[in-house]
């Protein structure tokens, strides 16, 4: 079974490390969010696509989610004494990644190009593709005025309250190279734990999925291919971020049922987690089908299992 | 007596840190090299300026001359396991530097700006100066072609023959502002024991060094100001770097007498190695004015000793 998955940074990376275990390294595409990517200290970083490849390689931070484990601070905190600003916390381990990135696109070589190369430094067998090779950045609508995606989440904490979002440059973006393709050629389509707001919604919008992604011609067209989604919205709360916050500050109750009604129309499949079992009426009201289960990846046997899960699941969804 | 001290990498940084112990910080003024600056990662590098100022903080790897003392190398090792280039040694604690600065200057602050506040956290009290805010590129002309100095340097290992030099948008460049104030206030130039082609060269070039480079109406002007250079070839070799190889393949031996004449018409005062002592006729047949000494740096003192004796000097030349 062929699988593309959609991946913001940390719940995006710990499902995908699961799938990864579940399935063969040519049946899994994962499709990074890179809407968050910045430029800071004159190097090109890719929080999100950082992360989940950390996370497959098995380099990352097993306590923060993010960053690599076993790190060291030296540069940044040298940086800091001549005055830098130390608010995005780069490590010394991560600064190579940066480095070696930043050369290479200022050579002219492609991010997808690039992260394909490092995947296999890093012997990463799966395919991890940045949503696009074109920049689109994230700009978060607050009240204090627009912010750039890094500024609001990191160095403001997310404490502005959020109005709405923008994705900078999302119209003249285009598929990395090889997303298109695996969709078209996918069995199912899993939309990971991530943001819906800035991790998820920048994917969808640049790689423009449609509740049927097949091409004209394909045999499976008339029925569509199950896309499933995995809620980041756990008993009302974000497991990690400001999801539900965001959800609140736009008027919306924060739950897995909103959750589920912002991907309503384009997935067909729901995993709710066994907190919020009693949802399953609502959320089968926007015409999905539902999994229950436990979705909340505190170990890496729970990446594991939820992948499992989903993988017996997208069987089920017709 | 106020002193501006022209200086390169390691022979001019020890040479300014000997002047630094020798005279208050308000006396002294360092004018760096910036024509080997370049960028690498997407990094701005300045290894002269670098290794003047580490070596006045006392942060200066005592072994090699430049870089960090107790550096570690993690950044550039997770680059070089990516495929990065890791030719030119970047270490943690100085890639803080490159990064500040980098990020200073894609703000649009100056060179020189950065350099002062640099300066003050790392506890330099005296003033040091790039050469100029505008980047100069020093190219060398080999046998292989043109080669951007640190490519011929660093990558090359000074392999390729030498054919000439050319010091690239030097036309363009301006003194660092406070350069030329500095030395129209100056009662005597050293020029340090740097390489003469590619360390000193681009600097008399951009600050448009004369013979007598005080302004019109200055008292001292009739009679000029001292001007003195501290031979970098000792006993027909480098002390340090490719300035003797350049020599040779320009088809002129390498002796402390060729450095001489590379300053003869400029400079007023010439110091000799003790190794060296039967050049004096020679020098002063350019009419220069002779110091014999101890040139070779090889401890703190030594350093000191030196400034002490050009002190001297320059209250004998005439």
């Amino acid at each position: 079974m062929k699988i593309v998955a959609l991946a913001g940074g940390v719940g995006g990376a710990k499902l995908a490390h699961g799938l990864a275990q579940v399935l063969p390294p040519e049946d899994l595409t994962v499709i990074v969010n890179t809407g968050d990517d910045f430029e800071h200290y004159g190097l090109y970083i890719c929080p999100d696509l950082d992360t989940v490849c950390y996370t497959l390689a098995g380099l990352a931070n097993p306590d923060t989610g993010w960053g690599r484990v076993d790190e060291t601070w030296t540069v940044i905190e040298n940086a800091s004494l001549l005055g830098g600003p130390d608010w995005f916390r780069l490590g010394d381990k991560d600064l190579g990644t940066h480095l070696e990135r930043t050369r290479r696109l200022k050579e002219g070589d492609s991010l997808s190009n690039i992260t394909r190369d490092f995947c296999i430094a890093w012997g990463i067998k799966l395919t991890v593709l940045p949503m696009s090779d074109q920049p689109v950045r994230t700009m978060v609508e607050t009240d204090e005025g627009e912010l750039a995606f890094q500024e609001y989440f990191v160095n403001r904490r997310c404490e502005p309250k959020v109005k709405g979002f923008r994705f900078d440059n999302v119209d003249k973006a285009k598929p990395a190279p090889g997303a298109k393709e695996a969709i078209q050629t996918a069995d199912a389509i899993v939309i990971c734990p991530s943001n819906p707001w800035v991790s998820i919604d920048p994917i969808l919008k640049v790689i423009s999925l449609t509740p049927n992604p097949l091409p004209p011609g394909d045999v499976r067209r008339d029925k569509g291919i199950p896309i499933v989604a995995v809620s980041p919205i756990v008993g009302g709360q974000a497991v990690k971020g400001p999801a539900a916050k965001m959800y609140s500050e736009l008027g919306i109750e924060p739950s897995a049922f909103a959750v589920a009604k912002h991907y309503a129309g384009l997935g067909n499949g729901f995993i709710l987690d066994q907190i919020d079992s009693q949802l399953t009426k609502s959320v089968r009201g926007l015409n999905m089908q539902i999994c229950v289960t436990n979705t909340l990846m505190k170990s890496h046997d729970d990446r594991k299992l939820l992948a499992s899960d989903i993988l017996d699941f997208i069987g089920e969804v017709v």
